[in-house]
């Protein structure tokens, strides 16, 4: 088997490893590459999959009994994205993810994650770091949507996400910022205009 | 020193610990009883303390620039609460934490959390876990933000915080949902005449 040790250094950033533990996690962590518009989930699948985005961009989306699209997150380089409630409660999935733009990913399923947690403890301490980002990022979301109108939703959305706009598509920024994509717009042209 | 084993339980739901892990937990848990409407954060203090609700009701919120109020999280019995770019983060509050009610909580400071990680590393799985449920439920939350109407939000938000009522005035809940106190007056009404 080819090592390439490479990859594990990308996904667990700042963290050492014994040639043992890349062997490990080498055998869990597996990489694929997605075309864009690849469906990685959809709702009413097992959600038992976490992706790692090495480059590329995903998106997270629900659809309303309407059969409306909501944008809940996106994922770009050295994100990690999953359907929160299928994967830690061994739920179906509720979302879908998709690639929306060509994308190289690793996938880490449930099962191996916690063996991994067993194997190499520090790797547990560098997951739970990662969800206090996500928590303290869902905070200051939740503070953004509640406090701000929808051009400094959208200037928030621009310095969470720098460079991504190059891969998607207005209709996803706007159901991202659940407004209409004529708002954005609108919002676009007079930021431009400042 | 009275050692009052049941706070422990409480608090750590579903772990065992032996009488020197015990010892250890109850050197940095300090109980601590607010009557209502104290304060127990303020914006651009530091925020390097999680509180457990043991019994009560508190409140975070952020006020903008125009001096309004926002509600960004309720916590009831068994919830923690932070502000969790201040706590994860080492930086200065943003929000701010009240008591709605008369509450007893249990005070853990940064230093002290992660004291406990490397004395009892179960604890830290314990709070990732719980880092886990954060997690799913903004995701749901955002999901509903984007998709339900205010009539659904508020139900959820009723799910979410069962017999939270009791404990809170409406502009609370209104400022939680983002909609007027009329508004919520309207759902309720309506909701009662289905």
């Amino acid at each position: 088997m080819h090592t390439d040790n490479s990859k594990i250094k990308d996904v667990f950033k700042g963290l050492s490893f014994s040639k043992e533990e890349i062997k490990i996690i080498e055998s869990v962590l597996h990489k694929v590459k997605y075309k864009k518009a690849s469906q990685l989930l959809r709702a009413n699948d097992p959600g038992d999959i976490q992706y790692y985005v090495f480059d590329g961009c995903l998106r997270l989306y629900y659809i309303d009994t309407n059969g409306k699209e909501h944008t809940v997150q996106f994922a770009v380089q050295d994100w990690w994205i999953c359907d929160a409630t299928a994967f830690f409660y061994d739920a179906k999935a509720i979302m879908n993810i998709e690639a929306i733009s060509d994308a190289t990913v690793y996938k880490l399923s449930k099962k191996d994650r916690d063996f991994l947690y067993l194997k190499i403890p520090k790797i547990e301490s560098f997951f739970r770091k990662k969800l206090e980002n996500v928590f303290a990022s869902f905070q200051k979301r939740t503070i953004v949507n509640l406090s701000q109108n929808a051009a400094e939703r959208y200037k928030f959305f621009v310095a969470t996400y720098p460079n991504i706009e190059q891969h998607i598509k207005n209709y996803h920024i706007a159901s991202f910022l659940g407004i209409t994509t004529e708002s954005l717009s609108r919002i676009r042209k007079d930021l431009t205009h400042k």
